[in-house]
């Protein structure tokens, strides 16, 4: 094989998960055969399965760097550039994201190579963010960050769904009630009964 | 053909809804063919289509069904009992209707179909029901019931997402949030920017 360099190796891997996200968008995962991914890549099977070991590699390497990305945006620029990115996503990626979903339940490999490729830095980053928000007032400090994320986790799949519906999800309702509902407690009763 | 009684109409229709959605849930949608439709309702096709004219009728109303559902546990029970209503949901069924949910945007025709069938005295009900809340002051009254439900709608499909892909969402903290953003604006900035 001739040597190939580390910019056009990179450029190559960018091409082939360019091609896929549109194959996958345009077919479903399903619908995405070798033949499909060869055409929307413009590249052989060979050269595409020396990259990325299988389909559901590619469609891995695709939604983690999506969630990776909406992650750091949150990070970067807060809550509401966060919200607004997902709404620019593609809403048939976002189909094909919420049809595979289920296999995350259902396929426990499929699962686990899930799982192991959510970034624990980022994760971390995420969790110190919020409690510096909680120290510093801006954050309401009487539930664990791992609780509000997972609560904001349910809001982005929520715009995920609607988006993918061909809804328009009332964003600027979504940010307002989003921060009244983490504004820090004053003079409100808590929001848990204690368990 | 033979007189067939109502009450015995009333439970061949049950019957055949109620094999169609295990068949769903088990094949997927594309996965549930006329066979295995057969095989699931153990009935024939010929009897499966009297009732329901297609396989997209079929999982038409049960999905209709399962909103109305959750609706009238809204209507009659309130917001947690809907939310607890939505954790009972058969995840395998929850999973088909979300990677359905892209049909809503991409075909027009399943979409008029899906809207007709949305009850307009229902949809009424829930937003003179939150007018009522609003008045009494137990429900901000600063956003339209309309805006409300838009907000409550992102935040059930945020759960469906999350129990289809086998995580459990933390109910007690989604709950005890959205009664936060939900309260009445007393003493808290307005949510939303004049626009």
């Amino acid at each position: 094989m001739p040597k190939i360099s580390e910019e056009a190796k990179a450029e190559r891997r960018e091409r082939i998960l360019a091609g896929a996200r549109r194959c996958f968008a345009d077919h479903g995962y399903e619908g995405a055969t070798v033949a499909r991914l060869e055409a929307a890549t413009g590249l052989s099977r060979g050269a595409i399965f020396n990259w990325f070991g299988s389909k559901e590699d590619l469609f891995l390497e695709l939604a983690t760097r999506d969630n990776n990305r909406i992650n750091a945006i949150w990070l970067e620029q807060g809550l509401e550039a966060a919200v607004r990115a997902i709404l620019e996503e593609d809403r048939e990626w976002l189909g094909v994201y919420l049809g595979v979903a289920h296999r995350l339940r259902t396929d426990a490999e499929f699962r686990r190579r899930w799982d192991e490729r959510q970034p624990k830095e980022q994760q971390q980053a995420m969790i110190a963010r919020m409690k510096d928000e909680q120290s510093s007032g801006t954050l309401r400090a009487d539930l664990e960050p791992k609780e509000i994320g997972n609560f904001l986790g349910v809001v982005f799949d929520g715009l995920a769904v609607q988006l993918a519906a061909g809804y328009d999800p009332p964003v600027d309702v979504v940010l307002g009630l989003l921060r009244d509902a983490l504004a820090p407690v004053t003079g409100r009763t808590r929001s848990r009964t204690p368990s």
